[in-house]
């Protein structure tokens, strides 16, 4: 029972993505020491994922000195429920899209430690407070523009879970009452089917029909167009492309103004393959929620950022974060 | 300094609405003991309505035993600042139209007290948490229904107040963007141009304008028309009254949809003139809730209820709560 015993430097974070899981050994300064990745899918069943993880984990385990420098083990996820330990109906996962998966639980046994699971863009929230752009903030809101559209909210320093751990949905905002975009969800004119990389998508293929100027995207086969090719003409000037930027931004920025009125945070924080878009993005947005915030909350602006944490980092490391605050309330069980 | 001599059983709460200041001395108990009202408006400067408050305040003091039997004060009322112990331009109240008054100090000064003031519609969510239906809820939200539409969100067991103390603004979340109602604020669209009492009202007369429908409200003079009015003819099953209300109702089930993919709440809480309606109001709101919000928030629903303290017993309350709170904040510096 020396301390010197007891001191175990690590964390293991996984961010669990639609495509990929990164895994990240995280010392307490935030340090990845050791990272490794497995494809999400693929898999007959959740055992079968979790057993191919815990390979790929092992090894790096190995790498830091074994199972004994590790405190815990923390996970973001689609889905996630941080008070059942499960990830839930995911649309985008074969092994958990009609099931109730108790994640944390099935890691835990296999590797012995104690495992906490969140919403990936919880994750990626608390990755931010502690060691990104909203690093002493209390009051912020994490946008994930990613396939679809993540939220991870602080209020007083704390993650809103809510009261069944579901909070933080607000890609499932409704933006558009009338003729609203069809939703995963099965509801019309969530903010996701505008706002994330299928919504650009499917925006410039809308722009692309409804007019005839002239743009670069008019040489691709218009179903195949993605994000990332709105992105590349917009680069180059293209007006289509840069409309569409704009539009996405308004619808964002509106969305950002009704958030406002509900926990006027002191910073939106969005993350994910759209925000490679840089300023071609962010001046719409905040052009936007200018234009339509209540004008109360304009007398202290919220600032609008971008992540400063590369990659993946922001999600394994707020993974991570989760399973430094799981230790310390296993410690005072 | 014995335990004895310190012992202030009491707290005063003060309900600062847009006709009257309702003022109560508590006790810990939530048993108000004495009270007294004043009229809030009629005054030329913010100090000659504290000293008429503080005149009809000294009276009930008097009553249960004087000062040194008061621990603190706690006032709601609309466009408060917690944070910085203000009322802000605030539209209803002659003497705080076009100013900042330091409410919390100029009363704090006068009777020698800690005192602390937030939103009229926070109080109130602290009241029915403290006292009423609400109680052991960690997670809900507060809708006030009156001349205007008032919230509070109280998140993990503690109210929302956001960056800059202006959190729980949901009369002003923008639930129609085309053609939406002019609203107080600057903007048009927010949810208390269409549910607030004179929402209602406005929603009468253009269901009247717009149809030939026969009503009981045909009887009255159309721009006198007011939400009791409608009440009234919908209480007797005059068609179009009770159209009114299932609109009504309509549009507050879509916004709490919208709300609870914010926070999941656990239950939301009405309070305030419309909620006379009852059923008549609170059957369409559940049904359009049910009908609109995303389908897993369904798995474990929120549920919809109507404040159990009466009157303005609710705000006196969560007025007088809030200055339990600071008592206690004040103990701990």
């Amino acid at each position: 029972m020396s301390t010197l015993s007891t001191v175990k430097p690590y964390v293991i974070g996984l961010d669990l993505g639609g495509t990929n899981s990164v895994f990240g050994i995280v010392d307490s300064r935030g340090e990845i020491k050791a990272t490794t990745t497995i494809k999400t899918q693929g898999y007959a069943t959740a055992e079968d994922y979790v057993d191919a993880a815990c390979d790929a984990l092992q090894i790096i385990i190995d790498q830091v000195g074994g199972i004994d420098t590790i405190k815990a083990m923390g996970i973001g996820a689609p889905n996630a429920n941080y008070y059942k330990g499960t990830v839930e109906h995911t649309p985008n996962i074969s092994w958990a899209h009609d099931s109730v998966v108790p994640l944390a639980g099935m890691f835990g046994e296999r590797i012995g430690l104690p495992v906490a699971i969140t919403n990936d863009a919880n994750a990626a929230a608390i990755g931010e407070m502690t060691y990104g752009v909203a690093r002493g903030m209390k009051n912020f809101i994490m946008l994930t523009l990613g396939t679809g559209v993540g939220s991870g909210i602080v209020v007083n320093g704390q993650l809103v879970y809510g009261s069944d751990g579901f909070a933080g949905e607000l890609g499932h905002m409704i933006v558009r009452r009338e003729n609203g975009r069809p939703c995963g969800c099965g509801r019309c004119g969530c903010l996701e089917t505008y706002c994330s990389a299928t919504g650009v998508a499917r925006t410039a293929r809308e722009f692309l029909m409804t007019s005839n100027d002239s743009s670069l995207l008019r040489d691709l086969d218009i179903d195949d167009i993605t994000s990332l090719d709105v992105s590349l003409a917009a680069a180059k000037g293209d007006r289509l492309a840069l409309s569409v930027y704009e539009f996405t931004g308004e619808v964002l920025g509106e969305a950002c103004a009704d958030m406002a009125v509900f926990s006027s945070p002191e910073a939106f924080v969005f993350f994910g393959g759209l925000t490679k878009a840089g300023d071609l993005l962010m001046e719409p947005i905040k052009r936007s929620y200018e234009k339509n915030v209540m004008p109360l909350f304009l007398k202290k602006p919220a600032q609008f950022l971008v992540s400063s944490l590369g990659g993946s980092s922001a999600a394994v490391l707020g993974a991570s974060a989760i399973g430094w605050d799981l230790q310390t309330q296993g410690n005072n069980e």
